[in-house]
Parts: C-alpha cells; sequence; structure tokens
C-alpha cells in the first residue's frame, strides 16, 4: 500500500456562536442543539435544489484548527485509553468530522441548522441527505456503553 | 470565501467482490449486504484498539474513480433532476462517499464488514463509531420518499 494524498476544497463554511473549543459540549454521549448556518459557496448553490425536503443531513467537515494525530486517546466522558478510530476524537489521521444536523430552512445558499457542534469558520467538505437510521435495538456501543455504566454507577 | 483545498492521506483501502460500479446495487433504495474487509495501513493498526466493542462503523472513503462534478443529477431511482447535495451521486464537488457497515470480526489491521457498496481498492479516509440514529419517525426524505411513491404507484 502506497497512498497518495487526495485534496478536497471546501464547499463553504460553518457559521456558528462556537467561537473556541472549549465552548462546545464535548464527549460522546454529549447534545448538541445549536443553531446556526452552513453558508455553501455561491457557485455551489444550484446543488441545494430540493434538498429542503430531507429533515436531517450528514454534514462533513475537517477539524481545521487541529494538528498532528494520536492513535490512543483517552477520551472526555473516559478514563482510559481506545484507537482514535474507536472514538470521534479530532485528532485522527484524516481530521474530518461527522454531525448529523437537523435543517430547520434553507435561504439561498444558507442552510440553517439545529444540532451544530463545529467553531464558526470551520470548513465544510460535503452535504448529503440522512436517509436512515439502524434500529438502536441492533447498535452495539462498545466501550462507550461501558463508560457511562460505569458514570452512572459513581452518580 | 477563498477555499484551500486541504489534502488527506488513505488510511486504507476496501476489499470487496465489486471490480466494476456496475456490479453495485444502485439507487438510494438500494439494499446493501455485501461482505469483505477494510484493509487499514499496518501504522495505523493501534488506531483499531476496541472498535471491536462497535456493532456499526461508518466508512468515509473516496469516489477514486470520478472525475469532475454535476450540481443537478437525475438518481437512477427517479425521473427528474435534484440538486446534487440533495442525493448521493458519487460526481460531487468532493468526491467523498460514505457508507454505514456492520463490523462482523477484527483480524488485526483487518476490519470485516457487512454492507460494503465500494469497489475494490477504493481509498479509505476515515472509520468512526456509529453512535445514535435519528428516529425513524422523526425522518423527511424528501424526493426520495416522493420518488418511491411514484414508482410504487406504477407496479
Amino acid at each position: 500500500m502506497s497512498p497518495e494524498p487526495i485534496s478536497f476544497t471546501p464547499i463553504g463554511y460553518v457559521r456558528s456562536a462556537y467561537g473556541d473549543t472549549a465552548e462546545i459540549p464535548k464527549g460522546l454521549g454529549a447534545t448538541h442543539v445549536a443553531e446556526g448556518f452552513l453558508e455553501i459557496r455561491p457557485d455551489l448553490e444550484p446543488g441545494l435544489a430540493d434538498i429542503d425536503g430531507f429533515s436531517h443531513l450528514v454534514v462533513l467537515w475537517v477539524f481545521h484548527r487541529v494538528e498532528g494525530y494520536q492513535l490512543a486517546v483517552t477520551p472526555p466522558n473516559d478514563d482510559r485509553p481506545h484507537g482514535v478510530f474507536a472514538t470521534r476524537f479530532p485528532g485522527r489521521p484524516n481530521p474530518i468530522g461527522l454531525t448529523n444536523v437537523e435543517l430547520i430552512r434553507r435561504e439561498g445558499n444558507r442552510l440553517y441548522v439545529r444540532g451544530l457542534d463545529m467553531l464558526d469558520g470551520t470548513p465544510i467538505l460535503d452535504i448529503k441527505p440522512y436517509l436512515s437510521s439502524i434500529p438502536e435495538a441492533k447498535l452495539r456501543r462498545g466501550w462507550l456503553a461501558e463508560s457511562e455504566a460505569r458514570n452512572k454507577a459513581k452518580e
């Protein structure tokens, strides 16, 4: 395997109230209800046609303030290390973030959304319709479920 | 907005039975049950620790055979054009694919999974645990639901 770098150009930027990562609720169990908008490049606005029909969107974006990565990370809601691919830690080999947001409305090249967890100015790579869910009953959530159980026992 | 390109290096490659896109079930309603494995770069294997505890993973990858993009596309299961960001069409401004797969088992740097819809040799950008679902009752699926209803009426 001799991987070649692949280059992407942002399709737009996140406009949120978060100016500092310390303001963003952290950890896998955190709830995100912040509102803001996704400002898409004017030349790409025709690509948003019909997006209003979807209630939820998947946003792919860049952790643009992160440099370097770790392979073993200890998440904020746990006290032991896990492989970075078993977490959503920002300092990953390719610092790409994924957020599911609720689409409130579209105004031209702006998508007003709820559920942001990105800094203001975050570069957006792609937006896709959120289509279907894996039933909760079929999900296993590994160390996260164990960590939640431990934290609950401490309460 | 003056976007700067951002460069990523694949963390590994998809190993699937699909040698040609014609073999892959298409359209937003398609069901994917193909098995195969995600071969992660040996230097990144420590990043897979504890991933076995999760039943489902989100895989971000590159439509590596696609060149260029369209802003208005007519999907295989519909007869009218939609904005590319309201579809999962490959020829998008940043040709990044997203697939939710079921993790069967891990063997070293190989993640055996079910639900692949990528070509053999597809570069992988990132892997994340699939954590929670938006309840189906809360989802609106825009033109896709309308298209499904029209197709059903034709049967």
